[in-house]
């Protein structure tokens, strides 16, 4: 951040009065110009024994397999956005939700947040963000091929959560990765 | 939004091309400022029997009382969020965390994310941002006084839960008010 998105003066970094933390600030309009951390909403589709996952044609890890998830809008539920989602990257609707895993990423400024619903019917398709989607059995899961940590989580505990047919809440904090770029 | 932030030139609103949604772009540097909701942490602090609120020093709703809460910020887990404003409301430290409460606001771009956790002990005091903070059994609850309708569910839902000493993760979407301005 350079200028005051305001009245197009440049911002200074400062902590403003009453505040703990540098914020931009307008100098000439006062403007404080807070940055907070993202929401990404998302689903865990399912199809019987079966769960449905995007390739990505994007932008982090093209080519990459992922559940259908993206950030929160403005005037969304994390519900409606979830579903928004899965209609975008995998044309697929999804009957009732059940809110399932929360991950705290502090170190890219996102929480992720995964429901898990049953597809309505079979009639998906290759979202324009997605090169292929597709339904997989557990032995199938491409577990070195997928985009983000937080999916590989929600799928490690949907996988062994399933035995017992009990999906509590899972709320995790993951730390910065050692090595590459996924998140 | 009047100019863009990175360069300074002012911005138009248009749907960028592959997204459906108008944003803020530049026609100079072509960022696309994209606005997201933002999460609010907080925690509903124990002592036996008793429930810490915090009477609020600021707006919006001055004089009204609150459970500790506030915006998350960048580089924060959202327990780390919720502890950092107890301690800024209400000087007060808590044991361990229990997520408890989801809220959906999409009128106002919010989710509001409450944990339940015991004081510590009883070393509270008024943060800076508070006019009084202090213990309250459930028949003193002051319910025409709250300052947010977020605050008011958590404690009915705990109230409730109470009786059976089970505290499921409750998760809801909170519509527009009729009326005055709390959200």
């Amino acid at each position: 951040m350079n200028f005051c998105s305001a009245c197009g003066n440049p911002v200074i970094q400062r902590i403003p009065e009453g505040d703990s933390r540098p914020r931009y600030v307008c100098p000439a309009c006062h403007t404080i110009h807070y940055q907070n951390p993202n929401i990404v909403a998302g689903v865990l589709p399912t199809w019987g024994s079966q769960v449905l996952l995007c390739r990505r044609a994007i932008e982090p890890r093209r080519g990459f397999w992922t559940l259908p998830a993206g950030f929160m809008e403005n005037g969304e539920t994390l519900e409606q956005a979830a579903r928004r989602e899965t209609v975008e990257e995998a044309c697929a609707r999804v009957g009732s939700t059940a809110l399932y895993q929360l991950f705290d990423l502090p170190h890219i400024n996102q929480v992720h947040v995964f429901f898990r619903a049953e597809l309505t019917d079979l009639d998906f398709a290759v979202g324009t963000e997605s090169l292929e989607v597709r339904l997989f059995e557990e032995h199938e899961i491409p577990w070195e091929a997928l985009a983000f940590r937080t999916v590989t989580r929600t799928l490690e505990c949907y996988y062994r959560d399933r035995i017992g047919q009990q999906f509590p809440l899972g709320h995790e904090y993951l730390p910065p990765m050692q090595v590459s770029s996924s998140t």
